[in-house]
């Protein structure tokens, strides 16, 4: 290991957590636009959501002009028992790619959810218990938000109904029993415990799921259920709000050592990892105070921002949530089955969605073998079998770190390393024996999602 | 979380990871008895270890004079992509004990092996590699050890052919993944690729297998193959050695708080994880300096400490190697097919089993319906979903911290957690399921596996 001041993992102290949440909303020129209701199509007041979503969680859902919102004392004791995580210095893959980068990485996986969602899960699951609910409904794709919401349940004594999305469910049955382990119940979607879900059953019998439709059905038994709401890993602004608590620590820990990134990389399915990692620096950006090079990557096989259309659009196959303006793939669009792990959602963050509009990032899209032959080489150097979704991020950070070392630049590549590979044996295996597959959609492939595309005209 | 100066991690810095092992040997009075070579009945010599395994290692068994030893730098370089590891004051199960007792544990979990193996494993490959041999052979049981050895050749770039326990090998299928994604080779054990492998199954041709005979398939394919050695994961003192980290790191973190355990508990398969936990500590207690009440922890379904025999006896199946004197229920033991995880090895560390002989140590047994009711409330309270293993030692502190509750006496409690769950939920989807059975040995079923015991008169 190189002589350098700077230690391969970078720990903040417990009292270096934060106590505020940042709001990136606050700082936009354009605010991300308002999820509308399907009916009316005029935006969605705080009492058209309040029987789907908790009181609290709709007011920081809504709030765009608060920087920061105090996080409550109990989610900071909860944070510390598996925060503040570390942020790494990639020595031994900067030494194995023999370049001039200094590669940076924040890493969520050191937790039993195995990633970052448990930031996000433990502050919905607070809301939910002081509103008195007795519990709350979920999807889950990958499976890590539904495990990270079963254990902030457990935690404040709520019940934890998940419905994971088939595919996933058959692909990582472990995951079901970590969640039982922490008291939910998890039923593989689509399912006949919902009307949404016969439909869709009686439609396409074959389906392995999708999250889209997942979250029609827990949707459904929310609204359905006396005492329960429904709560959503990703997307939404509120859960964009939670994971900042990522970006701020990775902030905190490089201005301790007066390092600043030059290029800030994040996988995005909904947008939840990418939306915490990019927050302070994005408000950096925005407010004109420094300026960085941010890139959402995502899967070729669910190319949301890089194909996708910016458009109001369902957040749920069943047609049932509300409107959101994003950059979709349709409603309707589901990943192909070759596709591992999670990034499979049809849409993307509102908050992104407008920042990427406004040319304030960057999006590019990988395939999945070359995916896990970054994530091979990682495990193989940094000693940490990443996730599938993180891997992506890999991926284009250590594509960019080649560059510099064509260039001899001595750039400082910051990427979210969201969690762990542990659930997803499966696609490893496939990597392993070398039969994974690639999937590009087509035109015309997408083209089917884009019908279904809602006629909406402000 | 209650007011406390203690945070609920405490991390040591970086430059605070031991520069050196313990040789808990050089301080014993009584030194552990030496391996014998089962022909002559003599003493083993360096020369006649050599064809089996590493001369630097060989050095390092028959070391016991040297108190400490150096870690090489290339050593302490890879233990900064880990460690130091945390140790967690248990805030959070001490509130749902609601004991007076203030409950520490090291965590050895955050890396991917999912354990504490890692840290002898990276020592092993090392010296082979400083050897320059081209690869090592091993056995693992759970397959935290295979995982660990995996990843550390990779590391040094050297080959690397693990047998595991068959039981295991199917139990956890996604454990021979990792290994595979770290370019190690994974057999069943027994297999028809060695002797000894086809004998066994010859004779038991529906065996589930077992340490003591995947010991003697992968000693067989060192020995016969140029360019090998063959590493082990526990039992050796040279293991107990390198594992002293976890409790140097341990006794450094608890000294600058002015903290001293009452009580040390540590899981028993082999010793790896005890012998390195109570290393340090056992070391004040030798020397008369301390005096701490130390709990080793080992199933009862596998109880070779509490129903034993103190006794010279082969250490694999195939009595291919030399004799060691340790508790041990005989080399022919298998425990039986309902036992969960590790801790299944018929014999002991034979430093540890000299000093439980000695009274420097106590020991008990635990069932495992316990052990995971033990590792359920763990999960559900500290974040942390348990190994199987290590929940032995969970299931025992809580005892001692619910006596506490009953006497009121505010003893401190250290023990070792030394590893994640995430590849056992087999066997904790039976637990769930209501249908995970205990099983203890008659005194006939043990009478069986003593009388395979070698006849040493010395």
């Amino acid at each position: 290991m190189p002589e350098n001041k700077i230690p391969y993992k970078i720990y903040l102290k417990e009292n270096e957590i934060p106590s505020k949440w940042y709001n990136v909303r606050a700082d936009m020129k354009n605010k991300p636009a308002p999820l509308l209701n399907p009916a009316t199509l005029k935006p969605m007041t705080a009492e058209e959501l309040a029987p789907v979503f908790c009181d609290e969680l709709i007011a920081q859902e809504l709030n765009d002009t608060d920087a920061y919102i105090d996080i409550p004392e109990e989610i900071q004791d909860f944070y510390k028992m598996y925060r503040p995580s570390p942020l790494i210095r990639a020595y031994f893959l900067e030494k194995a790619l023999d370049t001039p980068a200094k590669i940076y990485y924040k890493f969520e996986g050191n937790n039993t959810s195995g990633s970052h969602k448990l930031n996000s899960a433990i502050a919905q699951a607070y809301y939910a218990k002081k509103q008195g609910l007795k519990g709350v409904t979920t999807e889950t794709g990958a499976g890590q938000w539904g495990t990270a919401l079963s254990m902030a349940c457990s935690y404040f004594g709520l019940d934890c109904k998940v419905y994971m999305v088939k595919v996933s469910y058959e692909q990582k049955p472990f995951r079901r029993e970590v969640m039982r382990t922490y008291g939910a119940s998890v039923t593989p979607s689509p399912s006949e415990t919902t009307q949404i879900g016969r439909k869709i059953l009686a439609e396409h019998p074959g389906t392995t799921g999708s999250l889209g439709c997942a979250i029609s059905e827990a949707v459904e038994v929310a609204v359905g259920t006396e005492g329960y709401r429904y709560v959503l890993g990703s997307v939404l602004n509120q859960v964009l709000l939670h994971q900042s608590v990522i970006g701020l620590e990775a902030k905190a820990a490089l201005d301790k050592y007066g390092v600043k990134p030059d290029v800030i990389i994040g996988c995005a399915g909904g947008g939840s990892n990418l939306g915490g990692l990019i927050a302070p620096f994005m408000g950096e950006k925005l407010r004109g105070e420094a300026d960085y090079r941010i890139i959402a990557v995502e899967p070729a096989s669910c190319p949301s921002f890089t194909r996708g259309k910016f458009a109001y659009d369902f957040c749920d196959t069943g047609m049932v949530c509300p409107l959101a303006k994003m950059y979709t793939l349709g409603s309707g669009f589901i990943p192909s089955a070759n596709h591992a792990g999670g990034l499979r959602y049809h849409g993307m963050s509102s908050t992104l969605s407008q920042l990427y509009h406004d040319g304030f990032m960057e999006a590019t899209s990988v395939e999945q073998t070359s995916v896990f032959q970054a994530a091979e080489q990682f495990a193989r150097v940094e000693g940490i079998l990443p996730a599938p979704e993180s891997s992506h991020a890999i991926r284009v950070a250590i594509d960019e770190a080649l560059k510099c070392k064509e260039t001899g630049e001595e750039k400082t590549i910051l990427f979210g390393l969201t969690g762990t590979g542990y659930f997803d044996m499966v696609a490893y295996e496939k990597y392993n024996d070398g039969v994974m597959t690639d999937y590009i959609p087509t035109d015309e492939d997408l083209a089917k999602g884009f019908a279904g595309l809602p006629k909406v005209d402000l």
